[in-house]
C-alpha cells in the first residue's frame, strides 16, 4: 500500500517522506489495535484483505501518535520500542510530516473502495477513527495529559481516567468496533464489541503506567520510571501499586462480561484481555 | 462545530486545545477553498448545510497544514494572517497537537451524515481529501519543499511544477471537485471542475510566489522575500518575473476553458480564477 510509484498524473509519493513513514510504522510493537480489529472481524466469520487494510489503517494513526508524542516539544523520548526515535532517525520536520501522512492515509485507507464494498460502512470506519482519534478522543486526551504534566498537580481519580479513556482508550475501544463494523455485525453486537474494547483499553493504560512504575528499560525498549518523574498523571500515582492492579483485574472483568453473549468463540479476545492486564512487556 | 461542550460518557473537549484550534481556524483568511466548494455546489444548484460543513473541513485541513508549516521545525514563521503564529500564541506542543486534532476533526465532518445524506458522497468526500491531503498530495508536496530547500540548488521548472501541484494545488483541486461530489453531479462535471480547480491552483501558487518576491509584509501580513533567501522553490526563481506572470495567464485561461460546458451560471468562478492570477494579497 505505501509503494513509492508514480500516481497517475503529476503527483507522486517522495522517497524519504514514505521511508520515515516505513520507519514509524513497520518496526516491532504489539499490533494491539490491528489484532483486535482482526479478531473482532473473526468473531462475525469475516476476514480477509479489507479487515486487514481496516486493521492497518488503524496502525498508521496509532503509529502517527507515536511518533507525534515523541517530538521534542512533547515527551522528548529519544527511544521507542528499542530504536531511535522517528525524529532522532531522521529530523523533526520529517517526523511531523511523515506523522501527518501517516495520520491522512489511514483515512485514505479505510475510504477506498477495497477495504469495504459498502460505502455506508467506509463512511462508518473514517467518522469512528476520527471520533476515537481527534479532539474528543486521542488527541484531546494527549492535551489533558500534557496540561497536567505542566500544572505539576496530582489529578484525581476520575480525572484521570478520563483522560486515559480519551488518550489511550479511545482508538482501542474503536479498533474492536471496527472490526464489528467491518464484518456488517448488528448495531447491538457493535456495542459489545466497543464495550469491550474500551474496557480492555482501559486494563491497557493502566498496566502500561505499572510497567512504567516496575518495568527495565531493556524489557520494554523504551524509558521507564519517567511518568513519576514527570508528575504524569498516572492511576499508579492516585491509587498506588496494588490499588492500581486491583483496577486492571477489575476493567479485565468487564472486558469479558461484555464478550460473554458470543461464548467460546470470543475466547482469543477474552484471553487478549487477561494477558494486557497481566503482561510485562 | 467545535463546541466545548461534553460528549457523551467520560469524552469532553478540552478548552485550550479548542481554543487553538479556533485560533488557527478562524482568524482571517482568505477562504479560497471553503469558496470553491460553495461555488462549485451551488454550480449545480445544491447549497445549505452540508455543502457548508464540506467547506469548512477542508478550510481546517488547510489551516492544520498552515499552522505545521510554521513550526520552528519546518519553515519557522512567527507572524501569520497579522497574527502571531499558532505555536508563537500558544506552545509548539499545542500547535502540533491543535493541527493533528483539526487534520482528524476534518474527516469527522465529511464522514457525518449531516455533511451528506448518502454514504457513498462521504466516503468520497473523505477518501478525496485524504489523497489531495496526504504522502501522494500536499504532505508529500511539502516534504518535496524541505528536500529542495536544504539541498540548497534550484529545481528545474517541471519539478517545481509538480511540487507545487502536490503542495496547494491538489487540495485547491479537491476543493473544487468537493462541492460538484456533494452537489451529486456527474463523473464528467466532478472532472471539469477537478480540471477547473487544479488549473486555479497552479495560478494561486506562481501568483503567491510573484507576491512574495514582489510584495509587501503590511499589505500581506506575513514576512515577504523570504523564498529568495531560502533557495525556496519558486517559478518566480525558474522563470524570471515575466516569465512566471506569462505562466500564470496561461493556467487562468485553462481553468476559464473547463468551465465553458457551464456558460454563463460559472461566472463566479471564472471571475475568482481571474483574481487568483492578479491579486495583490
Amino acid at each position: 500500500m505505501l509503494a513509492d510509484a508514480p500516481l497517475p498524473g503529476e503527483i507522486h509519493r517522495p522517497a524519504r517522506l514514505m521511508e520515515a513513514m516505513r520507519y514509524a510504522a513497520l518496526g516491532s510493537g504489539k499490533r494491539l489495535r490491528p489484532f483486535l480489529v482482526v479478531e473482532a472481524a473473526r468473531l462475525f466469520g469475516v476476514e480477509g484483505p479489507g479487515v486487514l487494510r481496516a486493521a492497518c489503517a488503524i496502525e498508521m494513526l496509532h503509529c502517527y501518535s507515536l511518533a507525534h508524542d515523541d517530538l521534542p516539544a512533547m515527551d522528548d523520548d529519544d527511544l521507542r520500542r528499542g530504536r531511535p526515535t522517528l525524529h532522532r532517525a531522521f529530523d523533526e520536520a520529517t517526523a511531523i510530516l511523515a506523522g501527518d501522512a501517516l495520520l491522512t492515509y489511514a483515512f485514505d485507507v479505510l475510504a477506498d473502495p477495497a477495504t469495504h464494498a459498502d460505502p455506508a460502512a467506509r463512511a462508518e470506519l473514517c467518522l469512528g477513527l476520527a471520533r476515537a482519534a481527534g479532539p474528543g478522543g486521542m488527541a484531546g486526551g494527549q492535551a489533558l495529559d500534557l496540561a497536567a504534566e505542566v500544572a505539576g498537580r496530582p489529578l484525581p481519580q476520575m480525572a484521570i481516567e478520563r483522560l486515559q479513556a480519551m488518550k489511550t482508550g479511545a482508538v482501542l475501544r474503536f479498533s474492536a468496533e471496527a472490526g464489528a463494523i467491518a464484518a456488517g455485525a448488528s448495531r447491538e453486537d457493535r456495542a459489545a464489541l466497543a464495550a469491550y474494547g474500551r474496557a480492555l483499553g482501559a486494563a491497557f493504560q493502566i498496566a502500561d503506567d505499572i510497567l512504567d512504575a516496575e518495568g527495565d528499560d531493556a524489557t520494554l525498549g523504551k524509558r521507564t520510571g519517567k511518568d513519576a518523574g514527570r508528575n504524569k498523571a498516572t492511576l499508579v500515582a492516585a491509587l498506588g501499586l496494588v490499588g492500581a492492579k486491583r483496577l486492571v483485574g477489575k476493567f479485565v472483568d468487564q472486558a469479558e462480561s461484555a464478550l460473554a453473549p458470543f461464548g467460546a468463540r470470543a475466547n482469543i479476545l477474552v484471553a487478549a484481555a487477561r494477558f494486557t492486564g497481566s503482561r510485562n512487556h
